[in-house]
């Protein structure tokens, strides 16, 4: 493949790691990183050794339907460091809503990431942000929500693709 | 064309498919769909069987300037089908200021788009998302609004491209 | 190079805009463009003649810790329009928390933006952008806040790319 459809193929992991993160599909998301992988969130806040770690907290974390998420990463800048790693800046926004906690928390960060490629796949060796700001405020009482997975829905979107 | 112009072809449509809906612009907005294109909005509640009956919901959910609309498409996952078709996945951002109900709405939703190539042309074929949330909430009473089509104005950003 | 990469480059200059805009690092912002380099913020609210006095209206308004930064640029339609010289569309989403003033800010708009290749480099020749929206709310007084600069932090997210 060339450099272009390389660094393409990273942009594609990233984009599924996201899908799968806000659909609560958390085993699809763990196949996307290698078993060693380590990660750092909110400026090192929440820092975790290997996947099955970071997996745990993401499903504690974010698991029940009463929290809804949205995780976008944006102006991907890849480096490809050798035929079999590569390096990613990306700009997260992410606005999460904890409705048992009727907050409302929304937040940005930069993203300094590390790939490498297992056989024919990338995958995420090192995933980890630093914030500038993330603000939480009450969600207020008369907001009207949609919640997707109010009545056990599941995400597929993309499944059959 | 290439593999990689072809889908950058298709990202271009979605761009301006966005650009047009955001700018009030439904005639420049029908042309990117064929005429038979079928819609699907927020989770199968908003559904209609041509592009016609798509563009007049449009109009009438949101043509009067009262309407302030920001729909982003991102993390676009397209798959080419055949010479002529194609499938996209893409995750919407969506906020919705409506003056006229003091509200605010903001949601996400993945999108699962076909396209089918016309002539030298990508076109939508269908689109449609399921959200996992919508959230309304009452706009303060001392928000300060800057309103882009308050005055009649219009926007032609990229008009002359 | 293929048009594809000179356009990848360009998204990438403008990528590095973004993020030193909202990192606070603002003479690597000021590389990016030409010394002539134009400016029309908001509509035209805020035009500038030169780098220079652009810089200094961003220092003014956004350097002190109390301003938090979110500037996404998104769905970009780049047209190279000779060797050295292209044009570009954006789709701007912008969200700033003012803790000093208790406000935040959001608001939308679409980039027209010139580039001008010097040497090896793309650079902005002019970048300006058109808002349908702008809306300020109040910011509760029970916000919870997570400031990354409050403590001095400076980040240089890439710093080693």
């Amino acid at each position: 493949m060339s450099d272009a459809d390389e660094i393409e193929a990273i942009r594609q992991l990233k984009y599924r790691y996201f899908r799968f993160l806000d659909q609560k599909r958390y085993d699809d998301l763990a196949e996307l990183c290698i078993p060693e992988c380590t990660f750092s969130y909110h400026s090192g806040t929440y820092t975790y050794p290997n996947r099955d770690a970071a997996v745990a907290f993401l499903k504690e974390r974010m698991h029940r339907p009463e929290c809804l998420s949205l995780h976008q990463g944006h102006h991907p800048e890849i480096t490809l460091r050798s035929a079999t790693t590569a390096a990613g800046i990306w700009y997260l926004q992410d606005v999460v809503f904890f409705l048992d906690e009727r907050t409302r928390l929304e937040g940005n960060g930069w993203y300094e990431d590390r790939y490498v490629k297992v056989g024919p796949d990338w995958k995420i060796a090192h995933t980890g942000y630093d914030r500038s700001f993330e603000i939480t405020t009450p969600l207020p009482d008369d907001a009207m929500v949609f919640n997707g997975f109010a009545e056990g829905g599941a995400f597929r979107a993309g499944a059959g693709f």
